[in-house]
């Protein structure tokens, strides 16, 4: 480590992009930016901070849902944006070395370059960085079979609240000396330190993918058939993104996407399997076992790169539905499987009897457990009241309030819903022993 | 939870086998020994003793290389054995509940009969317990394809130093509802709290695997040979175990193992690839693609199951080596790929100049960054000058002192060699915040 560096000049003439996220649920204005350029001016800050005893809001993309990102008026702001160098790809392991700052897609592309595969994706990728894909255990389409962000992460650098520079940058697969300290900070929401650098486990490239989009009478099919296609020899599932008939419906109405399949099903999957040329068909074989024993009622199997397109276009209609139904309110709720036709059924049932004119439309990444449940149009004084609606199904169930958005300032006062008193006393405790100040991300995830 | 169970009765006519563990190298007498039946149980035994702030020593099945399980004269000793109820599977989704004290190979077992597999591992599976292989985040041999024990718990209940119970028991792929607590157990080696439950991720039963072994003239043509191989299409590593020319030569020389291969060259490799019919012996076909570019000097290719035990009885010689060649050092050292030749070349020099008359045996998994010396016979009075010798040589490396066996009592001295001191800070931080006594396994990891 070079010597401590001055405290860096604030910013106080501040670009209304760092007053919320995407949410758009929260918004607040910033006392003083800062944009470091390196560790040592990160950890000049947070030391400055500490001893003043200032609030700091961490900041990445700003592309999260929960208001993670977005300052209480008069915090101090650090983004990450300047600190954004691919530092090093080892081609041999398959590891990069990045600075927390750099988006997604950069990250992807530069693993491309050399020869390997970033797995971890989704619509943000343009503008999310990896350092809040870390900080909140980002998912994506690809978890089912290469897991979440804290499976690609190796290891990390961290600055704590009172400046001290953490560097657990470990390359290792495997290592068991002494308790992990990545876990600390992946998924923390930038509660417990901020992360400035990252080793990256990357992957070979995929095969090209097979892909099929079918459709079944319940969720519970869907989930038989997804144990089946887990165990079918040669079948590599890279995504199992179900969907419900209304989404379908609402995709078809408010952004012109039309369905592959005939006729009207309560589910619909699209499927995709990772398969070398020399498999033969194994995914299309797999279907086609599950349409005879009545599995599933109607499949339809990518001929092209057009046909998956197509089915990829239908699943990404989102920012269309958003726009369609705004203002919604976005769900990423968690359960097992043999709990997600419940919910739903008991959701579906609460919402139309209450908001008969709004939309339901369900979806998700089954095999993460995920379900997302979009909402709407509801009136604005409507959306803490249709939150409460749909969390006070998951109530003592074994399932989670956030699967992948993260907590924030929005779903914080739902979260002992799905964690307990016990759980919740330990994360307090964590909080004390490595933020006594409570200066990072203050008000986030726990009071 | 139940209401608060009385404390039970401490046995106080103590076995010896409760005094040492598989390591042979520290022995300690407990002053009470309790087995429990129930996690009300452990948790009224934890209420007491911290309470009385009497030192506990966690014990799974004491297979453990470092100590870890071992108590000092006069401790408390806290065994898991009475709780080993596999209690649940979830045949859909696969995934497990089970007691922490069943041992691993009861787990695998289940697994199997519930049309699963449990991935994690290795030799000491009929006497290791579950608990134990996650406190100490156990490896084995296919670590490469599924990863350590962490991969493989979905969520786990334990008990805190002042018995709180805490569950954490998820069973969900995917959960962004506050940090995930698990990382505070898993590898913490019973310094956090005494893990009494898991779910355990189930995986689909793998298909038959090739398996092959193959000579090269270098490390870095390994390291390059594994490259290759996991990206090679249709290939499906399940296993990556080298060992140098001295290691299969010892086996043969104690064990009676022949070598599948004439010749002899410095590094031998074990490669299995779970590959499905239709591949159509993918991994057959890039180790003659690897042996046509000279990245392999030779290769012998298993045509039956007794030719596959074959070449895992040469790498399974361990027992014998370890009978033949004691009093032994055993090392698990970690090492980036591009690493570990230089390391293994300053090993053996100062190791043959130091200690001639002893063997020295390289072997390991390249895949997980392991790799493990195992070095004797050694006059006892020299054990710790030998550990100190090697340890030396990961001073301030990316590397780690303990790739998969922990640090216990016995690797202690060494643990800052490759932990920073702000990394040790934050651990006791973590440990005065969960076990403000410090009651839980007081003495290992750290002081």
């Amino acid at each position: 480590m070079s010597l401590p560096a001055a405290l860096p000049e604030a910013e106080r003439d501040i670009d209304a992009r760092f007053f919320a996220d995407w949410s758009g649920m929260v918004r607040g204005v910033p006392g003083a930016l800062y944009r470091p350029r390196s560790v040592e001016e990160v950890s000049a800050i947070l030391r400055h901070c500490h001893q003043q005893a200032l609030p700091v809001t961490i900041q990445g993309g700003l592309t999260g849902l929960a208001g993670g990102g977005v300052p209480a008026d008069g915090d101090v702001v650090v983004n990450l944006e300047r600190m954004a160098q691919i530092e090093h790809i080892d081609e041999l392991e398959g590891i990069m070395t990045v600075q927390a700052g750099a988006t997604l897609q950069a990250v992807q592309e530069a693993a491309s370059r050399a020869g390997w595969y970033f797995p971890v994706d989704f619509g943000a990728r343009g503008s999310c960085q990896v350092g809040g894909n870390a900080a909140t255990n980002a998912g994506g389409e690809r978890v089912i079979r290469y897991g979440t962000m804290r499976d690609s992460v190796l290891g990390l650098e961290a600055v704590l609240a009172d400046g001290t520079v953490l560097s657990s940058l470990t390359r290792l697969v495997k290592n068991s000396a002494g308790l992990d300290l990545r876990f600390l900070f992946i998924g923390s929401e930038g509660t417990l330190g901020i992360i400035t650098r990252l080793r990256l486990k990357l992957q070979p490239m995929p095969a090209s993918a097979a892909a099929a989009f079918a459709a079944a009478s319940d969720m519970h099919a869907l989930a038989c058939l997804l144990r089946d296609l887990k165990r079918a020899p040669g079948v590599n599932l890279t995504a199992f993104e179900f969907m419900s008939g209304e989404f379908v419906a609402a995709a078809s109405r408010l952004a012109g996407r039309s369905c592959p399949l005939d006729g009207r099903y309560p589910w619909y999957v699209l499927i995709e399997s990772a398969e070398h040329a020399e498999s033969g068909g194994a995914l299309q074989r797999a279907l086609e076992r599950a349409l005879e024993s009545g599995r599933i009622a109607d499949c339809a199997v990518s001929a092209s790169l057009a046909d998956t397109d197509a089915f990829w276009q239908l699943r990404h209609s989102i920012p269309e539905l958003l726009a369609g139904l705004k203002p919604t309110v976005n769900f990423d709720c968690g359960l097992p499987w043999a709990e997600m036709e419940g919910f739903v059924d008991r959701v579906n049932a609460a919402m139309r009897a209450r908001y008969p004119d709004a939309a339901h439309l369900f979806f998700g990444h089954l095999g993460d457990n995920n379900i997302h449940l979009m909402s709407g149009p509801h009136r604005v004084e409507d959306l803490h009241a249709v939150e409460a609606q749909v969390y006070a199904q998951l109530r003592g169930r074994e399932g989670t309030i956030s699967a992948e958005h993260g907590i924030g300032f929005i779903k914080k006062p739902f979260l002992g819903y799905t964690r307990s008193a016990a759980e919740l006393d330990v994360l307090r405790r964590l909080k004390a022993a490595l933020d006594p100040r409570n200066i990072l991300n203050p008000g986030r995830v726990l009071d």
